[in-house]
Parts: C-alpha cells; sequence; structure tokens
C-alpha cells in the first residue's frame, strides 16, 4: 500500500515530461508565418498583460479553493495539501489535454493563456474534490484528476466549438459540470451511516476562521476569474463590473436568508463561507453581456438565497433520499448557481441584452454540461471504487492521521 | 427580533437595486459628446489599468481589515463576518452616494475609478467598526455603513471640490474622518464597567497571528491604496515611494517604542499589529508631494512612535477620563497618523515642495473632517442607541454566540 | 537588557535617515543628461509597469517568509514578527548598499526595481533567519541584516558585474548564499544538547496551517520573483513559464518522495511545506533560458526529491556530525536546490541552450557565492556571539515569551 501512492505520482510526472517533451514548446517558437500579422515580440506582450490576472485566478485555486475547504477540525492538513497537490497534476495535464483538443493534436505553444486554461481545467477538478472531501485517497484523488480534466475539457470543445454558447465565466463548463461529477462520484462511493452524520465532520473555531481566507480570497479575486479570458477589453470590463455587483448583492441576501433559517436567527458559517460566493457562480455566464449592473445585483440576491436554502434543506435531503454526501455543499456553491448562471444567459438572450449565442444553444450548453458531468463522475465512481480502490474506512473518513503525520495533540483528539 | 436583521438587509438590497435600476449605468454607455476627447475604447483601457491597483485595495479592504480584527479571542466570526457584510453594502451605497455628490444627481457611469472610490468610503466605514467592536450589533452596523458614508460623502466633496485641498491618501477624509466618527459612536454607546476591562475583551495565541494576516496585507499593499487615484503617472510614482519608505521606517520606530513602553522590555502584539501600519496613514496626505525620500522616513518614525504611545498611555486614558472604549485603538492607528498627515502637508507646504493647495485650505480640511466626523458620530450614536436599539448586553459583548453558531468547544469556554 | 534592543532600533533608523538625505533622490530628479534617450514620464511610466511584479515580490517577503516559519508551536509571534522587522531594516539598507555598489557611490535615484531588488536583498537575510530561527535574539537578527546585505550586495556584484554570470532567479547569489551564510551562523551559535532535540521545537496542527499560508503564497509568486528583474520581455516570459513548470513538476515529486520515505507512507508537513517550492529555486539560475518546457519538468522534478531526502537524511547528520541546527531546514529548500540551479545552468549551456554566459564563469559564480557566504556567516557568528551577545539561553529556544508579552494559555503550555 505504502509504495502505491509515490509509485503512481512519480508515474504520473514522467508521462508529464515526456507528453510535454514531445508536444509542448514556448509560445515564442510558433513560426511566424502561421499569425503572419503579429510578430514575436507583440505575441509575447500580450501574453504578459493576461499575468496580473493569471495571478489572481492561480490564487483562488491554490488559496482559495486550499482553504476554503480547511474548515473541517481534523481534515486541515488534506484540504489544503492535496489540494495543493492535485492542481499540480491538474495544471500539466490541463495544459496538455486542452492543448490536443483545440490545436487537434499538433504541437502546443504554451503561453500565459495556456496557464489561465489550465487553472480553469483545474478548477473544476477542486469543485468536485469538495463533494467527496475526506473520503477518498490521494491516490484516488490523481486518478480522478486525469479522467475528469479528459472529459471536462472534452465537453468544452462541445459547449465552446459545436454549440458556439456563451459560457466566459463558465458557470457552467467549470462549475455545474465540476459539482454534478463530484455529486456523482460521492454517490458511487457512499458509504452507509453518512446520513447519521460522523462525528469527525465538524468545524472549530479556528477551523472556520482559515476556510475565511479561502473564501475571502475567491470572493475579491472572482472578477478576475469571470473576466480573465474575455477578448476585447470591453468584455473585460463588463464581465470585471457584472461580477463585483452580482458579489456585493449576494453578500447581503446570502446573510439575511442565513439569519431567516438559522437557529434562533444566528448565522451559520457554512452558509457564509460559501452562499457569499454564489453570486461570483451565477453570473459567469453572462457577465460579459449588457445585463445592466442592477441586473447583475438581481442575479447575485437570487444567487444568495438559493445557496443558502440548498445548505439548509437540500442538502441533507440528497443525503437521506439520494445517498450522496456533499461534504462541501459544491451544489449550493456551483450546482445551484451555476443552473441559474446558464438559465440566467438564456433570459438573457430572451430580453435581447445579448446576440452572442441562442438560447437553444445555451440549454444545449447547459445540459451538455450536466450530462456529460454525471455520466463522466458515475464511471470515474466505478473506477475508483472497483479498480483503484483504497478508499479509506468510514471510520477514518474526515481524518488527517490516516494519510499524513499529525501532531501529537490532534491524535489524541481522537481518544 | 430574529426578523428584523433579514428584513432589513434584504430591504436594503432591495433598494440598491432600485437606485442602481434609475441612476448606475455602464461606463461604456457613456455619451461620447460629453468626453469628446476619448472615445469607448480608450476610456475602457484607462479604466482596466486601474484594476491592479483596485484589487490590491480590494485585498486590505476584505482581508485587511477582517483579519486585523481578528485578535478578539471570541470574536472572530463577526471580525471577519461582519466586515465581510458592511464592506459589500458599503460598497454599493458608496458607489451610489459618492456618484450622486459628484455627478450633481445625474447617471452614474460605473468604472473601476468608481470601484476603488467606493472601497475608500468603505474604508472609512470599517475603521469605525473598529472603534465599536464587540460592542454593537449587525442590525446597527447596517445603519451606521449608510448614515456614515452619506457623511463622509459630503465631507469628501466639501475638502476636495470646495476647499480644493490636497490629500491623495485620504489621511484626514478616511482615517482622522473614520477613527473620530467611530469614537464618538463608541462614546454614546458607552457600558458602565468597561473601564474595568471586560474578560472576553482578550486575544489567544492564535488570534493574534489571524490579525498578523490583516496587518501584512494591510501593510503591503498600502503604497497602492496612497497612490490609487493619482491624476498622473509622476503622482503615483511619488506616492507608492513615499508611503513604502514611510512604512518601513514606522516599523523600526514602531518595535523600538514597543520595546521601551513595554513591561521588562517585550514587545506587545496589539502595537505590532497597529503602529506598524500608521506610517502609511501618516504619510498620505503629502504622498504625493516631493518631500523627499528622507522625509517620508521621518514621517513614518514619527508616526510608529505616536501610535505606540496612544496605545500605551491614551487608550487607557479616554476610557477612564471621556468614557469611550475604542475596542480596536482606531485612535492610534487611524485618528492621530491622520492629524500627523494633516499637519505633515501643512508644514510641507509651508517648506515649499508643494503648492498644490494652501496652508489654510489643509488646515480647513483637517478641520471639517474631524468635526464632520464627531457630529456625525454623536448622531449616528443616538440613533443607533435609541432608535434602531438592539445593542447586545454587556455580559454578551465581545462573543460572537450571540449572532453565530459557534463550534461547541468555544461554546464551552463560556463556563 | 530592555534598552538595547530599543535604542539599536532607534539608532539603526536614525542612520537610514541621514543616509537617505544625503544619498537617495527620486527617479524622476534624476538629470535628464545622464539618459538623454528616456524623458521623465517613459522612466516612470516603466517603473509602474514593474508595479504588480513588485507586490508579488513583496507579498512573498512578508507573507511568504514571514508565514512558512510560523510553523513552530511557540514561536509564530517572532516568526511572523521579527520576520517584518528585519525585513523593514532590510529593504532601507539593501536600497543603500545596492545602490552605493551599483553607482559607485553616487547619488541613488530610487524607482520600483531599486524596492525589488532591495526585497531581493532582504530575501536572503531571512533565508538565513530561518536557519538560526529560534535561538537567536532581535537585537543580534538587526546586527546580521546589516552584514549579511552588506556581503550580499558585494557578491551579487562579482557575480553579476565581475563574472557576467547568469542568475535571473538568484539560485546562487540569493538561495545558496542566504542558506550557507545562516548555516554558518547556526553553527557558530550551536548550544550542546540540540541534536538531542529540544521540546518546544515542535509544530502544533494550526501552526502547521499558518505555515502552508506563507508556503502558498511563496509557491504561486515564485515566477514573479523569478522574473521581475528580466530586461526583455522575452525573458521575462521564459522565466515565468519555466518557473511556473518547474514548480508544478516539484510538487508531484516532493509527495512522492515525502510520502516513500516516510513513515509508513504517511505525508510529512515539513516536507509539504519546503520542499514544494524547491523547484522554484532550482530554476532559478536558468529561468530566462531556452532550456524547453520539459527541461523545466525534469530539473522541477529532481529538486522536489533532492529536498525531501534533505530534510530526510542531511539534516539530522548536520545537526549530528556538524553540529550545525538548521530550524527551517533551509538547506534542503534554498541550499541544496541553489547549487542544483547553479549546476543547471552549466548543463544548459553546455547542452548549447544559452550563449548569455560561460561554464566556467557560472562554476565562479556558484563558488564565489558558497564561499563568500560561508565566510562571511562565519565572521557574522562570531561578531554576534562574543560582540553583540544576548543569544537566549537554551531553555528559552523556539519560545516567545521571552521577547512578547503571550497570551496566557501559552505561556500556561510552559509549566
Amino acid at each position: 500500500m505504502r509504495f502505491i501512492f509515490p509509485t503512481i505520482a512519480v508515474l504520473l510526472e514522467a508521462s508529464m515530461i515526456v507528453l510535454f517533451g514531445f508536444f509542448v514548446k514556448y509560445e515564442t517558437e510558433q513560426n511566424a508565418i502561421q499569425q503572419p500579422n503579429s510578430t514575436n515580440s507583440t505575441k509575447v506582450d500580450r501574453s504578459l498583460e493576461l499575468y496580473p490576472l493569471f495571478q489572481d485566478v492561480h490564487v483562488m485555486i491554490f488559496v482559495g479553493f486550499g482553504f476554503l475547504m480547511t474548515f473541517l477540525k481534523k481534515y486541515g492538513f488534506s484540504s489544503v495539501g492535496i489540494n495543493l497537490l492535485i492542481a499540480a497534476l491538474g495544471l500539466q495535464w490541463g495544459t496538455f489535454v486542452q492543448g490536443m483538443v483545440h490545436r487537434h493534436g499538433q504541437t502546443i505553444y504554451i503561453g500565459i493563456k495556456n496557464m489561465i486554461n489550465a487553472d480553469f481545467s483545474t478548477a473544476t477538478v477542486l469543485i468536485s474534490f469538495g463533494a467527496v472531501l475526506g473520503k477518498i485517497s490521494p491516490t484516488q484523488m490523481l486518478i480522478m484528476t486525469i479522467i475528469e480534466i479528459t472529459v471536462f475539457a472534452g465537453n468544452e470543445y462541445v459547449v465552446g466549438e459545436i454549440f458556439q454558447a456563451s459560457d466566459i465565466g463558465a458557470s457552467m463548463t467549470i462549475h455545474a459540470f465540476g459539482a454534478y461529477f463530484g455529486l456523482a462520484v460521492a454517490g458511487v462511493l457512499y458509504r452507509t451511516g453518512l446520513r447519521k452524520g460522523h462525528e469527525k465532520e465538524e468545524s472549530e473555531y479556528h477551523s472556520d476562521l482559515f476556510a475565511m481566507i479561502g473564501t475571502l480570497f475567491l470572493w475579491m479575486f472572482w472578477p478576475s476569474f469571470n473576466s480573465a479570458i474575455a477578448e476585447t477589453a470591453e468584455e473585460q470590463y463588463l464581465a470585471i463590473i457584472n461580477t463585483y455587483l452580482s458579489l456585493v448583492a449576494c453578500v447581503l441576501t446570502a446573510y439575511a436568508m442565513s439569519s431567516l433559517v438559522g437557529h434562533r436567527g444566528k448565522l451559520d458559517m457554512v452558509h457564509i463561507q460559501n452562499a457569499t460566493l454564489a453570486g461570483g457562480v451565477a453570473v459567469g455566464t453572462c457577465a460579459d453581456m449588457k445585463i445592466h449592473p442592477y441586473g447583475s445585483l438581481i442575479i447575485g440576491s437570487i444567487a444568495g438565497m438559493v445557496s443558502v436554502l440548498g445548505f439548509r434543506f437540500l442538502t441533507p435531503c440528497l443525503t437521506a433520499k439520494l445517498r450522496i454526501h456533499d461534504t462541501c455543499g459544491v451544489h449550493n456553491l456551483h450546482g445551484l448557481p451555476g443552473v441559474v448562471g446558464g438559465l440566467s444567459s438564456i433570459v438573457a438572450i430572451l430580453l435581447g441584452v445579448s446576440t452572442a449565442s441562442s438560447m437553444t444553444m445555451q440549454a444545449a450548453a447547459l445540459g451538455s454540461s450536466i450530462g456529460s458531468a454525471i455520466a463522466g463522475g458515475l464511471i470515474t465512481g466505478l473506477i475508483l471504487r472497483f479498480i483503484v480502490r483504497g478508499q479509506p474506512s468510514k471510520d477514518n473518513f474526515f481524518d488527517d492521521s490516516v494519510y499524513w503525520e499529525v501532531p501529537k495533540e490532534k491524535e489524541l483528539d481522537n481518544v
């Protein structure tokens, strides 16, 4: 058992070296004939302009997602540590797979834009990771990363190239996809008894504060996420403004709803950590459309409420009825708001604010994202459960000490 | 009681949607006739150039202020959580009120610069929040946000447009204003017995480390805060360099003074978390003036010393004599250094390093900022105490469990 | 004793004010005759373009290094606090000394590039600080900062100007130099018994999570560190891509190796916090060379493995055999990977991928960096041990309460 994880990690890295050796070159090596109107230096300059946006997205991936998941009192090392591990793999594999799909198997010329797209493909896996957090082994996560990014790249190609759908902030292709993929895997990996709750599935005071580090960096940089791959300056500007507005509105309704549905009007940290971000997800698909500033506020307001209601009523129901245990509640942060995002774009087109796509194609994109996610997730779950194996026993769920040397005081907590 | 907070939060958000619906449009919709020399695309480009600076300021607002206030052992959820809530409201209301004041009631065309200015107006509220931290309800904070930003926008207009005073880093209009406003509110909300200390008004080891996250992000990005709205590249350059230098000098004198006035020469975390930032405040007003690099070092050195002395000698005195209890010591981080900032600008003009304003106008700006803050704060305090009401009882001061579901181990701390 | 630290801190700051008064001016004051081809405004614009990169590096210095060292359970205040103190001094002294060396004693015109270089010189001290963490007084650290940066600037001048060696990411001049300087000081300050371990030299669960904040900000922004002073856009682009790739590869091999050498295959937080960064160090010297994307992956893969093996086998050996106790294991994060970086550049030149320097000069640069570091460190150690003095007693090693007021619960830990 102790040799499986290092062996697979080293083999995967060795494969990346081979694949990059054959297929990946510097952007500056690209033959000028292929892009006759742009010299190397202007290409590099344009690439470097994206670097600050890349860094914002990068912070979301590593600090944002990593710390958001540290809310569990005994699973902080894995949350931030396995997040780093699978992101590092995902960035390499995402660069390769996305390059293959978009360049039809030819040489990939890597630039900052590829790095942003690789962060996006990785985000999908990290969302799904939230659904299975604490119930899966690091080796299983490495395999899931490889499979999920492959399916993601396929769906993204279908949505963007075939349907020509509009999804600048990837509400459908990243958020809804990642959530439903993770839920499907979680369903297959379900263990009896989880519906009764698990004694280690709890936060403690400081683990909730660590999680807020993740929440805030995600919240602040979400406008960069939704605008990073905009093609024109105006679209980028719109995506920034709309996302910013959706997020601020979302905070107010999330707080209101959390207090409303809470015990004696008290706020719940789970809602604050997650539902305040739903506005960023929900405005994603139409972030570059002229939906008016108040339109963004409305989308954000709805997202904040839907997300809290999901946490309060839907998540317990999913576990009890469908035997799907969603550790971080990704369905409420990414799933439902992702669907709201797709539907918003249909409404926006209906109202005539955008002609970039058609209602049919947007609906097809939403369907394709959810459909491929569920199918891909089910297959992945079966592979992880019956082929890869090595899932921890239920008693060891949500417990770092299975995979990490942990300081004495946390081991004693066990007793 | 449990319905008041959600009702007010939802009503406020609904009002924002209506106001934005009537008054706020995209920058790109602005009629080219109004600004004949700039096309839409150059306007957007210029707007996007400000985006990295906006993000730096944004990080200061949410992570900086939010975590700086987590030093209390039982009030971390509220510190970072209510900070997020009131900032989200403040950004919307600030955009609207500042737009109304500067555009004389006409349509507001929102761009990145408005977003930076909204962050500024919000910073004022967050400073005042520090003075009343732990002693006020979330509902009261929502109302205070609305009132304070309105008064702030009025004073800012007087200082900038009528007095034509110079205050690039807003030492007077944000820092001194926010501090004295908060102190006035704290004075009105004072409860007997606070001068003897409160058992929950303490830090613990890790809460002090969380607070250092806030300190460091404020410290690092302060040059962005002071330079974000500079009009020329040279002014921006000067504001960055001067702020940077003032901050590094301030650290050394704050450490020296903390050790000097400390028990057996020991450093005090309260000083390190706060007084190391005083250099950023104090250099604010003259950050874009040619005060020479050594001039910035001198301003920072003075600020670091003044701030620590304030914490050690003035704050206890304010509570004992004036019945003003200043939880975070905002008088020492923002009040005194803000006054130092205003006075520095008068000295700078006296020495002839700037002709951008006159000594009289700078003095008037300082007086207006402090005067309107105290008057506004007193009125706000009375409104909160007698109209809004709902302040927690003194036993529940500095305690998250009044407003939040808190993990078991913190509830047990109470016993 | 209680007056020594404040006196020295104030004297140092006063000296900085005098030195800056005589030698440092604004970049905009530079006589146009000296640089006839560039006007003030283009100079300032170019300077401001570097500002986002500066901020990335700045975050690495204060949050990155500061929090990385908070892993000790009773030394978090000092780790992040003394880090801030010595960085604030180092930035001033570094600006001055580097300016003197490069401008041959003439006036220094300070711009963003000087601020980046000052951050670099400071990084060297912070690396050395890691080797002596917990075993040295704040006063000793102030003196060490002054001496080390002086030696650093001398070596950097020799490497860059005399040898004309290539070291864009400063694997040799910062990382190897800082590590071996710190090890030499640690050797001189060694106290008998450390080889048996020290009861306070331990992490706790949350101190390990605080350290991960440092790790992640260092990891994410390392591409900025290695590319910040690149002279052309293409070199900057290459440095970003190569560093990014080296880091992602490094994570996988570090995790694999940590599990392989760990007790029952468990991951060790010390490795994850540190060895995942070794890829950034090791690719530093040849980051701007065309080493191919797969070449970067190979360098990173090697660095991750070498670093974990160093932690597991070499560090205990250094303490036991050479009486060098390396608190943070800087030899494994900066020393060994720095040497790998220097050697990689020799291999790269051998393979013909760069003609920017010669193998001899790269070897000379590596030798000079290590040699001057060891010589400088030994002398500094002797000065600190016998002239400055004031080192805490061994019982007080790794304990904040010697220099800080600490909350009750940590004092009780002592009993």
